[in-house]
This record gives C-alpha cells, structure tokens and sequence, in this order.
C-alpha cells in the first residue's frame, strides 16, 4: 500500500480506483489482472477498491460481505457495502475527501465507464494511466498464455470470410473502417480458433481489427498450434504479436473511420486509435457499433445447423455421463459415502468416458440442502465438502465443453420420497415438494412458449417464474443465459426481468433454469437448455418455439401433479420418453433399465 | 393553399410541416387546431402535411390509406404510406428537395419533436413560429370552453394541497421552481376539476404552473362553475386567463428553476419560459421532470381508495346497462331489425337510466361480422351501419364517465350456437370457438397474474398473448390501457409488447382486453378492467395481483373448454356468479332471471 501511495504522489494524483476486471472485460479474470485482490486481500469475484493518499476502501455487492469483512480485518481498507442505506458511491466518497486528481488504469476501464466516472467525479479531474501497478507488484503472476487451435468449418460451419462479410454488413460502414474487437470470444468466433488462457472459457487472449479488406488478429504468435496457423494465414488473416497491438492502433490513418463497442474498448486502447486524429475531432472519425450489444455478438447469437448439429452431439455424450452419475448416486446415497466433492468429481469422471470431453464450462456446482440456498456455492476440496445424506434435495449444476458444444445442465433430487427423514414434518415435505413442481413447472411453461419473430428476453421471462409467485417466492438471478458454441457458458443474449433489446431468435441456445432458494433449507434449481426454431409463418408473420437440447432425466418422482395442467403433465413424460429414447443406443443393459425405471412412473 | 404559398413567400420559409395534434397534445383534437384537415380534405385522426412552395405530401399509417388515397384525390397532395418500403421520412423528401428554411407552428411541436426534427433537417434551417394559420384560414371552427365543475374530495379523496406536496415529494427539486403542465388531464386532477372542452375526454383547456408556493391555474375563467372557482380559490390556487399563459411563462424570473416533460410542453412555450434567461443559459435553468412518463401521470395512476369505491360503483352502474342491453339484444335478434348503430344507442339509453351517467367515454364500436376485423370500427348514423343477422359474431366495445369514475367494456358475442348457419362450415364454427376461447384465456390468464412489484407492462403482456400464439394468430393493438377517474379513458401505464419503465403498481386501474382479428370474417376482444391490489408481503418482497371490476356477464356458450386449465374455467364459473350475486340486487324480476341463465351453463 505504501507503494501505491509513493506512485499517487510520483504522479501528482490524490486517489486511484481499482476495478476487479481485465482489460478484455470477459467474465472470468487471469490472475495477472487481479491487483484488487493482491492489494487488499480481499479476492471475490466483484470488488472495487480505492486508495488515496491517506484511506482506502473497497466497495462489493452483498454476496461477499462476511467473506470481504473477513478479509479486510486489519488491513486498515474499510468496506463499503454496495445498495445498503448510507453506502456512499465512490464519487461521492472521494468528494468527501475533496480529491482533486484521481487516476485509473486506462487498460481497465472502457470508454463508456471512462467518460461516466469522469462526469461523477467532476470537478475532479480524473485520468487514464498506463499500468500503474507494473513496477509496484513484484510476486506478480506471468500472463498465462497456452496453444491456440483452429476451429475446422466442419464444426464452426462459417467460413472466416463469410463472418467477416456477415458483420461488415450488420455494421454498414462505406468507405475504409477499423472495427475493434476487445472480447477475446467475439475474436474466437470470427477467426474459427479456440483457447485455454482463461479459466473455463476456450479463449486466447487476443485483440482484434477488422477492415474493410482483411483481419488483423494480435495474440501471442508463439502459441498458435502449427494447423491454425497455417489455416488463418491460407485465410488472408493477418497475423501480428499481441502486444503490438496498441502500436498498430496508433499508426491507424486519420481518414479511416474507427468502430467499436465504447462498453468494451478500454480506455488506453481508445486513445490510442485516435493517435492520428486531431484533438476534439474524435467523434467524426467514430462510429458506435450500430448493432445492441455488438455485431459479432449479434451474430454468433444465432447459431448455424453446423454449430447446432454439434451441440446435440454435445447434449448426448453428457446425457451418457448424467446418467450414470444419477444412477451412482441412487446405488450409493445409503453408504453414507457420498459428499458434494466426490460427486463433482464422479460426473467429470463420467465425462471424461468421452475422448472428446475437454473440460468443465464452470466451476461445477453440487450442494446438499442449505447449502443449495447460496446460487453460486461451489466447493474446491473434499474437506470444505458436505457429505450427502439421504434426505432433502441434491442440486447439481454443471457443464462441459466438447470440440463441438458447450453444455450447462442443473438438475435437484430429492434424496428420499419418504415422509420419515429426520427433522422433516409432513408439511415441510409438502411444501419441497411442492416447490418443486412448481420450479420445474416454470422450466416447462417457457419450454413450451410459443412467440412472435422480435420477442425479447424480457417478455418471456415472466413464463418461468410466474408458476412460484402464488406462493410468495422468487430468484434473484436471470432465467436464462446464451451459451457458446465451445465457448463461454454465458454469452448475450438473456431472458430476465431487465429489459434488454435483443430479440431472442432463430438458432439462438439457451437456458432455462428458474429456481427457489429457501435460506438455511434447501435450494432447488431445473435447467435445460433450449434452441429456437420456427413454429409458423403467415400473414400475422413469424412465429418461433424452443426445441430442448438437454438429455438428462428429469425426476418425476417428487412432481405434485396436482400443480401441472394436462400439458405440462404430457411434455414432461415425453421428455423423459425421448431422453431414453435417444440415450439408450449408448448405454449399457443395466443403465439402460435404470434409465427405463427413472423415466417411467 | 395559395394562401399558405404566400404565407410561406412572407416569411422566406421554403416548407412547412403541419402535424395532427392540438398545442396540449391529447387523444382527441379540437376542431380548432385541425388545420391538416381544413388544408388536405383528409380528416383522419393521424397524419402530417407537409406544404412545400410547388408541392405539398400527406403521410399518414396504413389504417387510413384507403381514405386518404380517396379524400386526396385531385388535391395534388401526395400519398406518402408510413412503413411501406420506399417511402421517404418527412426530412429525407424535404433533403431531396432542396429546402433550406422549413417552418413549423411552434404551438403544435413539443419540445423534444422540435428538437430531433432540427437535427433531421440539418442542414437546412427549422423555425418555430406563432400560428401561422390565424390570418388565413377565414372560417375557422372557435375554441370552444364549456363549463368548469369542481371534483369535491369526497369523490376525488385528496386535496389540491396534498396532491401538490406528492408532485413536490416527486420533483424532488429544492428552491424556487415552476413546473409547467400543459397536459389538460393532469391539471383536472391535479386541481380537483373537470371540463367538457374535449370530445368523451372529461377536460378543460389549461394549462398549470405549480411553484414552491402555489399553484397558478390558467383557463378560460368565465366558464368556471361559481362553486369550483369558490373551491379553487379556498384552496389557494391563483387563477388566470387561459390566454394569459404565455405572459406569464415570460415573465417567469431568471432564478427559478424551470421544470417540465420536454416531451409535452410546446416549443412556443418552452422560448416564452426562458425569455428571461440568457440565450445558451436554458439548460442550467431546466429540471427536466424526474420521473419517466412524468410526475403528475405517475401519482394520478395509483387510484386513492375513494377513487377505487367511485370505480366500482361505476361498474354497477355500467354492468346494470349492459345487463339490459344484452338481454334486450338476446330477445330481438331474430326479428331481424337490429343494426350496429341501434344497439350502441341502446346502451346509451340504458345507461341514462341511471342519473349518475354523463356519457359515453369513447367512440361506442358496435361491429358485426366482418365489421368487428378492423380494430376501431365505428358507425356514426343508422344509414351506415349493418342490420345484425342472428350468426357469427358481434363485438361491443363502449364506456361510459360517471361523476365517480371511467368504464370500458368489450364483450364478443356468438350469435348462435348452432352449427348450422348461412356459409359457415363446422370447421370455421369449431376455430370460431376455439379463437373465442383462447382470447377468453389470454384475458382470464393476465385477470389471475400474481408478480413482485417492481414488474412492467411489457413483462406481463405475455400472459394474455401467449394462448393465442399457438394458432399462429396475434393482435396488434396494446392489452391494457390505464383508466382515468372521471378523466381520459386511455392514460398511462400500458401493458403491451413495447418496453416502458413504469411499473404496474398497487391501485392502478387497467383495462385487460386481448383480442383476435380474421380479415374479412369476424372480430373477437374481451375485455374486462381490473385494479392492482396487494398480494402478499415476505423476506421475498413484495406481490401484487389483480381484481377485476367490470360486472359484465361473459357468454359460456361459446366457450371450448377443453382449452382452458381448470383454474381458468373455476375463475370463469366464479367470475359470473360474481356478477350475478352483485347486480342482482339492482335488476328487476325478469333481467335477473335472464342473467341466471346466461351466467350458469
């Protein structure tokens, strides 16, 4: 801290605001990045700390209040929480102490959070520097950068070309452009290569620059697998070394028009590109990426039949290793054995059955009762794990990548159907049961929707929680998330309460995973992932539905059928029906009768 | 038109653009500002003239295209046709005539419209001028100003005072400011009166300036009602001359903040409110008002308990008429003399029995058949209207104002049971019913919603769409409107597909009327108006759910009820005896009996 303080004083500034962040803005953080966590101890995934010359604090959200008193304790940071009454915001804060220069690091903050944290803090000057922390931060880990591969067209299904076209169109700039692309996945798509730099997600880190003539791809050339070389160059990609990438922004030519998300460039590379413009005529030779939420995104939303093809494929090897995991558990729950842990690591043991298993799509999820109630608990070792009794629910949440699909699937079991088990009064089992039907209810009724062509998020959103709100209850998370081909878990777009302007359409791939969290009981939590297809086209226009993808069994045995209509009732027998249906070629005779009991009441 | 030629020649104006809204922008113009009418022959409620030194071009939206193409006629105006490809903007065909100054009566733009307009005619110069029409149009209809009555707090439950701290509370704005309403709606309630200058909108023509101190109430005093002008004046509010408003706005000092919605006061007005403060300065005088939709909409939305008692004995009221008028149609069908403009008449004459009714809150839709497939049908003389044979469908869509509150009812009836009627096969019959069923659905299903507050309109629409989506058929109107109080049939919030901030709040009134139109066949739209009410209180927050007011009975016969859940049917059974147990007291003999037979199957 000290050290930060000398270089607040090298550089005539009062305080510097530190984001939890990378300069990419992708959701998972390499080490390398995280300066929050090794300046204040405090390493949950959000935080924002704020050093001045004399105080500091940090600000997170109510997920990490215990965790971040814990480990702010002595370290003299005082912890701001976030949407508490009297909470101050940072700006507010920091003109409390009137500050008079605040400083960030450009590479981690975007244009847009730039410009409004410099309105905030107005009359405070605030400034973008380069990597402060460079010199300070002397253990600092090394940017991890591991072999980038190519994605053939016989599983992307898009020429680089033809995407290049595909977004040069949804942009609609005439003349000579520049756009720039921050978002290592966005780079992923277009260039039909995958990584391993980032935890969970199958990307490199890398920048991007479109023109009007080729791309530009910057990463770091020595980890591009001899075939994806020689595959990009043979497509006209222009291959340049990752950290050239500011240089190249800077020598862009006055006359070529920039594009870009201001949401996802960051603020040094902004500036940089702009190098050759004159001062104050910036905006003329800017162009916002026309398209919400960004054209590449827009675009790899909608899935091709070749990705789609893939995906399915994807769905049936991890039906095979859901399966018999379900089946483990059922012959093994009485031994008293079982833990959280023991199970994670049996489903990737499963997985891993399949020779083109590559790895988890997040940190798996398995939590007995209570400990279901936090929607992200996760354990990492078997001593933090809970061992797994025969009573209440089991919620497990977890995913894959295959070469050709990344799946996410949730199931929750009820451990007994029994009245009996300790400390659960009928009522209480009622009401489990109850909750249930009525989580699982909501899963089927968006499932099931049918809708017009330029339906958003927001508007279906309210079919999967609607079913628990005659009971009182609700979750506090989003109803469903896209999923990357391969790629990360959690892309744009999303059904949720918030309004968003994305249209949910054809070929896009979802979730569907509503859910109740009873605090200190239980949590319960169903997730298919669904695809959008056509329904109809008249003249009222065109209609689309879902197509579920997910081939895991669904427990039927604690459904209060009293709560499903007759539909409801007859999508979930034919769901399990087709589940055995499409698993059973692949299943040996035991799992297969296995199969053939869970799915039949 | 040469006058307007000449007109434009005087003030070296290439263009000008003459809108269809009056100076306060309402639903329903007054003759008076009608000018594109008066100018063009064509009187439809929707479309912009734009007058040009040689030529001159109408574009107006596809309901009206066939009367626009035959009241043009031989005008020389062109037939622009909103949303049809190749269709030039207002701006693009001004560009492409070289225009380089176009004007605009600066009474009829609101301050936003001007603005973005200014931005799409760049380069070319707009103005805003003072009624440019007053010299030439020679016989101009006048302003008609009818009489102003109080509204006394037994029937509106809030005083003028009270109401004005809330819109304070809501402002938010400390030291001296002038908000400026220009909304006739909002001033009725604001100050507790009601006026008659608008066709079925129970309104005065005024305007209104609240300050810290007081509020300045601007309207045509003579027509004040002794005893409303005795009531304003004991309440503090200072009266003017409806044409002494923009004096006023003149001379409204330079350190006041000004408040207003840009989106509602004109441009005329918004100069006039500035003229005191230096030219560049506007902006660091202007609050725009805080709350989206604005202020006064806001509170007015959320019925007080004594505007909810005025609603439901409207209801009464109204479903006591429509009892009669039902019955009466019920016993006169077959003898073939009943036509569209009958019936709404007979309603009327029911209502009038009551002493309490003050006519009809919008144009009666009365609409057989094929009649009933374009949404706002109406007939205005029995010479234009269709004789109602006993088949298919006929749709009543009519409401009525009451010193105590607003109605608006749509029932559908299927006029016979029988399969066996002119040119209708048992297939149309059975989708026939089945459409009459799924609109039932869709308006029972958003009628039983139960949602946290917090949610909006657009998160909800689903729920009375959804069921009609199967059959590839939707409506393309909104499903709900808010209800003014003895005020404007149609007011803010909506529930429809397009997004809006505002929240559906506890003591919101809303109409509830999904719908389905088959081209050249029929017309179906149920509608029932229900009130936002609580639901339950937790750690979860807080629910809210709906109760319906409207005491219509709805015709089961039609009714296929395999579509429906049970709870959907038990809510149908439950509805009609409702309605039964509450009007029965009011109704003779015989139109109860009538009532018990259509209400029980």
């Amino acid at each position: 801290m000290e050290a930060v303080r000398t270089m607040l004083a090298d550089k005539s500034a009062d305080a510097i605001i530190i984001p939890s962040n990378d300069c990419h803005f992708g959701e998972y953080v390499p080490d390398y990045f995280k300066v929050r966590g090794w300046l204040s101890g405090f390493d949950g995934s959000a935080g924002t700390l704020v050093v001045t010359t004399e105080k500091a604090a940090l600000w997170t959200d109510s997920r990490y209040f215990i965790q971040a008193a814990r480990q702010l304790e002595g370290s003299g940071i005082e912890l701001m929480k976030l949407k508490v009454a009297g909470t101050p915001s940072v700006a507010g804060w920091l003109h409390s102490l009137n500050v008079s220069k605040v400083i960030v690091d450009g590479d981690l903050f975007s244009r847009q959070e730039f410009l409004s944290l410099t309105r905030a803090l107005a009359p405070a000057a605030l400034e973008a520097v380069d990597d402060p922390f460079r010199e300070i931060w002397k253990d600092r880990p090394a940017l991890v950068c591991r072999t980038i591969v190519e994605m053939p067209e016989n599983i992307s299904g898009r020429s680089i070309a033809d995407k290049c076209g595909a977004v040069a169109g949804k942009l609609g700039c005439k003349g000579r452009f520049a756009y720039i692309i921050s978002a290592c996945d966005e780079i992923m798509w277009l260039c039909n290569i995958r990584g391993e730099d980032i935890e969970y997600n199958p990307v490199a880190l890398s920048y991007c620059v479109m023109t009007e003539e080729c791309v530009h791809l910057f990463c770091h050339l020595d980890c591009l697998a001899p075939q994806a070389r020689a595959s990009l160059e043979s497509q006209k990609v222009k291959l340049h070394e990752y950290a050239s990438f500011r240089d190249f922004l800077r020598g862009i030519d006055a006359s070529v028009t920039r594009i870009c998300q201001s949401s996802s460039i960051n603020v040094n590379n902004w500036s940089a590109a702009f190098a050759n413009v004159p001062a104050g005529e910036e905006e003329s030779h800017f162009m916002e990426d026309p398209t919400p939420g960004g054209s590449v995104a827009w675009l790899r939303s909608r899935k091709n039949p070749v990705e789609l093809a893939g995906f399915r494929n994807a769905f049936i090897n991890d039906g095979i290793a859901w399966v018999k995991l379900l089946k483990f558990i059922d012959e093994n729950l009485a031994s008293g054995k079982l833990n959280e842990y023991l199970i994670a690591r049996k489903l990737i043991e499963f997985r891993s059955e399949c020779p083109d298993y590559l790895g988890e799509s997040f940190e798996p999820i398995v939590a007995w009762n209570a400990n279901a109630a936090s929607a992200h608990y996760s354990v990492t070792c078997e001593a933090d794990a809970a061992t797994v009794k025969p009573y209440g629910f089991l919620l497990m949440d977890t995913g894959a990548h295959y070469p050709y699909g990344t799946t996410d699937t949730t199931r929750t079991l009820m451990l007994s159907d029994r009245n009996d088990f300790t400390g659960r009064s009928d009522r209480l089992l009622q009401q489990m049961r109850d909750d249930y039907t009525l989580v699982l209810k909501g899963m089927i009724d968006l499932a099931m929707a049918i809708f017009p062509s330029g339906t958003r998020g927001s508007q279906l959103d309210i079919l999967a929680r609607g079913p628990m709100y005659p009971t009182g209850k609700m979750y506090y998370h989003g109803t469903s998330h896209g999923i990357g081909h391969h790629l990360c878990v959690h892309e744009a777009p999303q059904i949720r309460m918030e309004e968003s302007p994305l249209v949910i359409d054809e070929g896009m791939v979802l979730s569907d995973e509503p859910a109740v969290y009873i605090e200190g009981q239980y949590g319960i939590r169903t997730e298919n992932v669904i695809t959008v297809v056509p329904f109809a086209e008249n003249s009222y226009g065109r209609f689309l539905k879902f197509d579920t993808m997910t081939l895991v069994p669904i427990d039927m045995r604690p459904v209060n059928f009293k709560l499903l209509t007759h539909k409801e009732e007859q999508w979930l027998y034919r769901y399990n029906e087709h589940v055995y249906n499409t698993l059973k070629p692949y299943l040996s005779k035991q799992e297969a009768a296995w199969l053939w009991r869970r799915t039949t009441v």
